[in-house]
């Protein structure tokens, strides 16, 4: 165990916060609630946007660019949209700054203020809206499939690394659509998209559903989600979709002429996902060890590490690791030598451990003779000793094997996590206990959800979509329900 | 020609203006000087980010992600780097907005008010040598070789798509070094990297050199820099590298303990390159035609239309087609089957002609029964009859071709248009008249500098690395030179 690691039953939050900046994922920065992503953080936020960006392509997505700012009246033109994302914002007022008249520093130059105040987005649907309207005149200019790599602001007070950051990456993709059925299909299409990477790639199995009213987002007809477990028992929304009806053409008056030459209002849909998809992953693998790595987001999939005295001892490990390193790589492993003199093999074996590479080789002079290597697999800790002959394809096998256990593994957890609860008593217990996800009926109310959430902070994470119909009383109010819904704690 | 399309001896700019526009790469938002980058546009930046990105990668470095804020106090604490950056930038001062009092939309929150000002990052030294100082101890902990691909905000006054908009993407190299040598050859070895992305990728030519005083970098002790030729006989600084000495380190008290255990202020590098680009691209190659694309760059590099008139031809020719397709995609050729049936081949040749797609094969019936095909190449317009069997090779072939050509043709343009100069009187002339790159003496100061931009416009673009030294006289003074420096009026 690291030291001076605090582990996950004695304080979770504090493992979690510990781990992100000892793992060097990130750090804070001098400006509040804004984080610096580093080198080794970013690759792995790197890998998840290649593989999306790659997902979004091949379901006929294209990338653009929209601006930062936003005007202030944009906000305003949305209803829900105001009340849900203009209160905590960057507001930029001026554009110039000039010498302070006492010659120290600089100061905002009082005559360049802007006519209407500029937003740093914290989602785009205003603006992107704005500019659909000049790209949409007929059917032939639909569907219009588009999404945005960016930085949004939002200003939270309380902000944690990864989880809920003022400045954060994401995804964000705006859909345009003739019609309220293809709409309908894309925000589906996508949110599978989103679940497939999320238990594929990250190994991390998710709940699919819709929210409730109180949780949609703002400007949307229907929500659809992706809910993760995390080893606190606590939920984590990795992802959204949202179906978005004819909201934002109408406020932005974006109109289509049919092919039955009818002018209708455009329909839409909106999706995305953020850095927040690092915190979900570094809290359903990790361990008190440190950062457990799925393989296939893994940076540094297998580290080799060289056991010697001599220089000599050295040179011969060395030439035996390049031809390892040789093989795995045409097989498209991502391997590193780490041969520095400046550092001891305890010192390594400890670093990539607890920066989560999924396999670790270790060799020394005894191991030449035999021909064989010693390998540790960073999800169980086992060590094992393989002969050489043929290594590549071993160490291939075992990242899947690897691959598959975290992800059975979470998913293990999260059935064992998931109860059926019908009694508020039983209900409130498990919560205050350990948590998880609870199916439980609910009388359908935003009342009884705003009590619910008020009395035990649990909310609705979300309605199963395809959840079977079952008659049952409301755990709150005893009132009739037909379906039952997943309440947890949440991130 | 294309209808109501400005040619480049009309009005270049308007040209400039209009080819950004209908070739679908940008435009402009509601957002004054803020550009909407489309998703053909888009795809442009998208190669170029990928391959420059692996150069970077190829080099050593890493990526990471640092806050868009600025805390306004930072950029008073770098002397020159202040009076360069922190005048024209958006300044947040507020980070919430409330319902206004009148119910009609939102106002500023005045109780929002930040204590300090941020200043959206017009570029990152100072942040990042604020977070430097946390990671860097001893020399073990260099050399630090980070990049940030980000969006960053210029408040200016004129803005033209790509060439100057207030936000723009680019890219930001932040190193640390140990010695002011290893620093200096890094940045040499990044302005190597940009001309070589320039002109293998771009097929844009540059000339490599540094900064006199006056264009130098706002806090740099050294400058370097790429400058292209645009056919208007205008030059364009594609990329800058820039040694900056120890005067971040300073400003930031970011200090190493050395091998021989004596502290010492880090060295540090910075260099960039952004959608101005995208702006050289356009201007290198394009003509009266539209857009022109080096194939290395194309988002299409191959597409392909057929001639029909019966679903049944169609159908015949769409098999031939989809083998085509498939043995183009094989060697790594992106290729478009353009087969939708709402517009006529004229429109398509028009539309892929305006776009620069390299390519263009046009498949009809006659065609298909001699096992031809009519290919297009967009930079001569010249078309010729290919046989289909083994097009894939010839396709390829073709591909590199068109490449070579356009660089080539760019670099007998640059050569022409580079004039060695004597006198003042021919300096004058020249620069009213075809402009280009002027080599001529200057005494070295950077008062003749000045007085030289105020009478014609023209700045020093870059005094040769590499330059032969040779005694002349001034262009302007007369005073003694040693050598010749690069002359013109730029973007």
């Amino acid at each position: 165990m690291a030291k001076d690691f605090t582990t996950r039953e004695e304080n979770y939050s504090q493992w979690y916060n510990e781990l992100v900046i000892k793992a060097d994922l990130a750090d804070n920065s001098a400006v509040r609630g804004c984080m610096v992503i580093k080198p080794y953080g970013y690759a792995i936020w790197e890998k998840i946007q290649r593989v999306l960006d790659d997902m979004f392509k091949e379901t006929g997505h294209q990338n653009a660019y929209f601006p930062l700012f936003i005007p202030k009246s944009f906000f305003s033109k949305e209803a829900s949209h105001v009340e849900g994302f203009a209160k905590e914002c960057a507001v930029v007022t001026h554009y110039r700054l000039k010498n302070s008249p006492d010659g120290k520093g600089v100061i905002v130059d009082p005559d360049a203020k802007l006519e209407e105040e500029l937003i740093v987005r914290p989602t785009s649907e205003t603006i992107i809206w704005d500019t659909y309207r000049t790209w949409i005149q007929s059917y032939r200019d639909l569907p219009i499939l588009v999404n945005q790599w960016a930085n949004v602001v939002r200003w939270e007070m309380r902000t944690r690394l990864f989880l809920r950051t003022t400045e954060f990456l994401w995804q964000e993709g705006h859909t345009a659509h003739a019609t309220e059925n293809e709409a309908v299909e894309e925000t589906e299409k996508m949110i599978n998209v989103y679940a497939d990477f999320a238990e594929k790639w990250m190994a991390m199995p998710v709940l699919k559903g819709i929210k409730s009213p109180n949780e949609r987002f703002a400007g949307a007809v229907e929500t659809y989600c992706i809910e993760g477990l995390m080893q606190d028992g606590k939920a984590l929304q990795a992802g959204t979709s949202h179906f978005l009806g004819q909201n934002f053409a109408k406020a932005f008056d974006v109109q289509f002429l049919s092919k039955e030459n009818k002018l209708d209002y455009v329909w839409a849909t909106s999706w995305g996902v953020s850095t927040r998809l690092m915190g979900a992953l570094i809290m359903t693998h990790s361990d008190d060890h440190g950062l457990v790595l799925p393989p296939k987001l893994a940076p540094i999939q297998v580290v080799i590490i060289p056991i010697y005295k001599s220089d000599e001892q050295l040179e011969l490990i060395s030439e035996t690791v390049n031809d390892i390193v040789k093989k795995l790589k045409a097989l498209g492993i991502s391997v590193k030598y780490d041969d520095r003199n400046t550092q001891k093999p305890g010192w390594k074996f400890n670093e990539y451990e607890f920066k989560g590479v999924p396999i670790r080789l270790a060799i020394g002079p005894r191991d030449l003779e035999n021909g064989t290597v010693e390998v540790a697999r960073r999800d169980t800790l086992e060590k094992a000793v393989y002969q050489i002959i043929d290594i590549e394809h071993k160490i291939s096998h075992l990242l899947e094997s690897i691959q598959e256990n975290l992800y059975q593994k979470a998913f293990d957890f999260r059935e064992e996590n998931t109860n059926k609860i019908d009694t508020w008593e039983e209900f409130v217990k498990q919560l205050d206990g350990k948590g998880g996800f609870i199916s439980a009926h609910w009388d359908g109310t935003s009342e009884t959800e705003q009590r619910i959430k008020d009395e035990t902070k649990a909310t609705i994470r979300l309605i199963p979509i395809d959840g079977k119909m079952e008659e049952g009383k409301c755990i709150l109010t005893g009132k009739p329900s037909k379906q039952r819904v997943i309440f947890a704690r949440s991130y």
